[in-house]
């Protein structure tokens, strides 16, 4: 799980990431929008009606989801469970509420915090995004200061103040998990 | 700890270390063996008496010791605890009987096991580093099998198959233990 507050840079981090690290695999999410031109199912998404996705819901097979507007979208447990068997390792890019989520329905998952160096730094960032109003701003630099409080919950945090570095580090997280003796008894190998 | 059998690689994994990742420092022994011509008080060893490295077992200041021979050898935990109260990385590249007495007098410490690829490739090793008769190999080959045996108390394994590679796997291990939500706070920052 790769998570942390929005304007944060997680999603930047994580398409770094498959650049540089082999055998990692993007989770690909289970939702009731409608697939847009070009979209395919399973590859961008799984797609599926609303009933369908409230009987996932009600049967445990979701390790977590979240109402967008509209649309449900979540984390199918058996797709990540699968190719976890296959010993890929899966990404999850997942906002905070969805981590703490996953926490509980898969407790052995890593999950690593990407924290704004500070508030001050993470305001001009999603000022600079420019997507929203000075009062919505508002709104989520109180949430934001909300969701550092869940820091806490994680196994990894790593201060994304420099891009390049902040990459670095996650990608030493998982290298370094993959040297867990616990994972080498899984695995059978590196 | 950087540990493992003996002619598996930790001392020169160690020695790569050191140019490759900073603020990480060699933990100093303590010994009563006489300090060698050129050699440094608190630099290369902290040089005791008998009665000095006896009273200091005595009074649990050692991490972990042992006997080689006519001399005593010792890892003082007050160098090691000063150290890291000073946000120093310590290392030590210890066998896997000293491993064993840090990991119960220092369990916070984090443990890599350095595993030869297989036991023919370190029989190989041993016998290329041409230190030891036929006899003396066959004893060390059977106690590193024995060896084998501690891989599961500790907390990461890196297979030496291939130098380069085994190195880069340290050096994520420390960057990764770093970004630890509990270093984290007691660091302060990253």
């Amino acid at each position: 799980m790769i998570s942390g507050p929005s304007g944060v840079g997680k999603g930047t981090i994580t398409k770094e990431l498959f650049e540089r690290i082999s055998n990692i695999f993007l989770s690909v999410s289970v939702t009731t929008r409608i697939p847009r031109s070009g979209e395919i199912q399973g590859d961008n998404y799984f797609f599926v009606a609303v009933h369908e996705f409230e009987r996932m819901v009600g049967d445990g097979e979701l390790l977590e989801w979240a109402r967008v507007y509209r649309n449900y979208y979540g984390t199918p447990r058996k797709f990540v469970l699968e190719n976890l068997a296959r010993k890929r390792d899966i990404i999850l890019e997942i906002d905070i509420q969805g981590a703490l989520q996953v926490k509980k329905n898969m407790p052995q998952g890593i999950f690593i915090f990407i924290a704004p160096p500070n508030t001050a730094e993470l305001a001009k960032r999603i000022q600079l995004r420019g997507k929203d109003s000075e009062e919505s701003m508002q709104t989520r630099l109180s949430a934001v200061k909300q969701e550092l409080e869940h820091m806490q919950f994680y196994d990894y945090v790593v201060v994304n103040e420099d891009l390049e570095l902040a990459v670095e580090k996650v990608k030493a997280i998982i290298i370094a998990e993959r040297c867990r003796y616990s994972n080498i008894l899984m695995e059978g190998s590196q």
